[in-house]
C-alpha cells in the first residue's frame, strides 16, 4: 500500500494511473502535479486526485511513490528537482518511451543522494492525449517494460513491478539499451514510417487520400499522433531509431529489387516469409 | 435486371458480389466459374449460385453480365477467352486492383469484336481470402472506382455504375492511369511498406515483435495479406508503384534529416503538417 502517490503530469498516462490507483485502492492519498491548475481541476473534481498542486517540490515532498508522466525530454529535466525534493526512502519511476537517457540521468543523481529509481514504459497509449481520454482500464492487459540495471535495488524493482501488475499490466524486463532498440523497432519506426507514408502519398497524388481504403487508414492511423510528443521521442531515441530506419530501408530495397526485376517467385517467397513473421504477432 | 450473371472466380470478392446480387435480386441466374469444382460447392450448397462450372466458355456463353474476379494478371489472361465465348451484347467488368494493363488489353480485343468492357476496382477486401469470408455487405459503403476511357460506351458505363451502386457502393470514376497512380499511393505503397516494416523490425531486434503494441499491429496488419495476390499486384503496377516508393523515400529522408540534425522546431512543423493531412482522411 502506497502512503502518498505523487503523479507528475496528469494527462492520458498519468491520469489513467491515478484513476486505476484510486479504483484499486492502491494509495492512501493521490497528489497530481501539473503546470496549469485549470487542467488539473477535472481530476480533482471527479475525485481521482486528493490534491492538485502546480509546485513540483510541494507535490513530491511527502510522497513515498513518485510517477513521472511527462514527455521523455521533460522527464529527464524533472529528475534533478524530484531528486532534491523527495523524502528519504521514496521510490521514483516514470512512463518515458525511451529509457537510456532517463536511467542514465537517474544513476548520475543516485551518486549524489541514494533514492530508488526504476525506469518504466507502459506500451499503452493512443493518438489522443490529455486527461479527458484517461481511463482506469488503460493498462489492463497492456505490457509495461521495466528497465533495471545492475545498480537497481531489487526491493524497488519488485515494488514497481507489483504496482504495474496491480493496474492490470503484464510486466516485462529489459535492460535500457535493448528496450530502446526494441521500441525503436516496434513503435518509433512504425510511427515515422506512417508519417512518411501520408506525406509520400500526398506528394505523388494529392487527391489520392480521398479514396483511402481501410488498409491505408490502419497503416497511417498513428500519423495523427501528437507532434510535440513525437518530436521528443524521435530526438530522445535518435541513435536506436537511425539503426532501425537503416534496417527498414534495406528490407524495402530487397522487396523493390524483386519487383523491379519482375521476379515473381522471389517476391512471393519474401512476402510469404514476412506474412509468417507478421502472424507471430498476436 | 441482369438475365445471367457470370462470375469468374468465386472467392472473397466474386463470392461477395454473388451473395449481394442474390440478396438484392439483381440477376435471374448466377453462374460461378472456377478451376476447382470442390471449391465452388459451398456457394452452390448455400443457394448463392444457380450453377457452378469449371469451364470458362460454358460459364459465360449465355451471360449478359460477366464479372472477372480473379487476381490481376489472371484477369488479363482470361480476357481473350471471355471475348471469344461471351454472347453479343454482353457487358464485361472486373475487380482488378490495377487498371491500365486490363483496360488496354480489353481495348485491343474490342478492335476484333465489339463487346462492352468497363474496368472496375472495388476498394474493399481483407487480408483474408476465399469464399468462406465472402459476405453480402462487403461493398456497402465501400468505394468502387470505375475506369472508363474515351472508347467506353456510355450505356455500359451507366450499367456498371448502377450495378455497384445496387450492391451499396459509392462509385468514383478515374481514368486508368490516374487510378493506378492513386492505388499505388493509397494501397500498394502502404502494403509494401508494412511488409518492409515487419521485415526491418525483425532484422534489427528479432525478439521485439513479441512486445509489439497496438501501433505496430495496426501499421503492419496488411503485411499478412496473400503473397500470391500481392506478387501479382506489385508486378502489374510496377511503374506507378516505383514512382510512389520514390516519393515515400524522399518524405522519409526529409524526416530523418530533421531528426539527425536535432532540429526540434523543424521536425515538429513537419509532423504537424502530416497530422493535418492525415486528419483529412475519414
Amino acid at each position: 500500500m502506497i502512503r502518498q502517490l505523487a503523479i507528475v503530469g496528469v494527462g492520458l498516462l498519468g491520469g489513467s494511473v491515478a484513476k486505476a490507483a484510486r479504483l484499486g485502492g492502491l494509495a492512501h492519498r493521490i497528489v497530481g502535479i501539473g503546470r496549469d491548475a485549470g487542467r488539473l481541476r477535472p481530476a480533482l473534481d471527479d475525485g481521482t486526485l486528493d490534491l492538485a498542486v502546480t509546485e513540483l517540490d510541494a507535490g513530491v515532498r511527502e510522497a513515498d511513490f513518485v510517477l513521472l508522466a511527462a514527455p521523455v525530454l521533460t522527464i529527464e529535466g524533472l529528475l534533478e528537482r524530484v531528486w532534491r525534493a523527495a523524502p528519504d526512502g521514496a521510490l521514483i519511476t516514470d512512463v518515458g518511451s525511451t529509457k537510456r537517457n532517463i536511467v542514465r540521468a537517474a544513476e548520475r543523481l543516485a551518486a549524489t543522494r541514494s533514492l530508488s529509481f526504476v525506469g518504466s514504459h507502459p506500451l499503452a497509449g493512443s493518438e489522443q492525449a490529455g486527461y479527458r481520454v484517461a481511463r482506469a482500464d488503460l493498462f489492463r492487459g497492456a505490457t509495461v517494460v521495466v528497465t533495471p540495471t545492475e545498480a537497481t535495488e531489487l526491493g524497488a524493482l519488485k515494488k514497481t513491478t507489483e504496482f504495474w501488475e496491480a493496474l492490470g499490466a503484464r510486466v516485462s524486463s529489459l535492460d535500457p539499451e535493448t528496450h530502446d532498440r526494441t521500441v525503436a523497432a516496434i513503435s518509433h519506426l512504425p510511427h515515422l514510417i506512417a508519417c512518411a507514408l501520408v506525406d509520400g502519398a500526398a506528394r505523388v497524388e494529392p487527391s489520392a487520400l480521398e479514396l483511402a481504403a481501410r488498409g491505408f487508414r490502419d497503416t497511417t492511423r498513428i500519423a495523427a499522433g501528437d507532434p510535440d510528443m513525437w518530436t521528443e521521442i524521435f530526438l530522445a531515441n535518435r541513435d536506436a531509431l537511425s539503426a532501425t530506419v537503416e534496417a527498414f530501408r534495406e528490407a524495402l530495397a530487397d522487396l523493390q529489387r524483386a519487383i523491379d526485376a519482375g521476379q515473381a517467385d522471389a517476391l512471393r517467397a519474401v512476402l510469404a516469409r514476412i506474412k509468417a513473421t507478421r502472424e507471430q504477432v498476436r
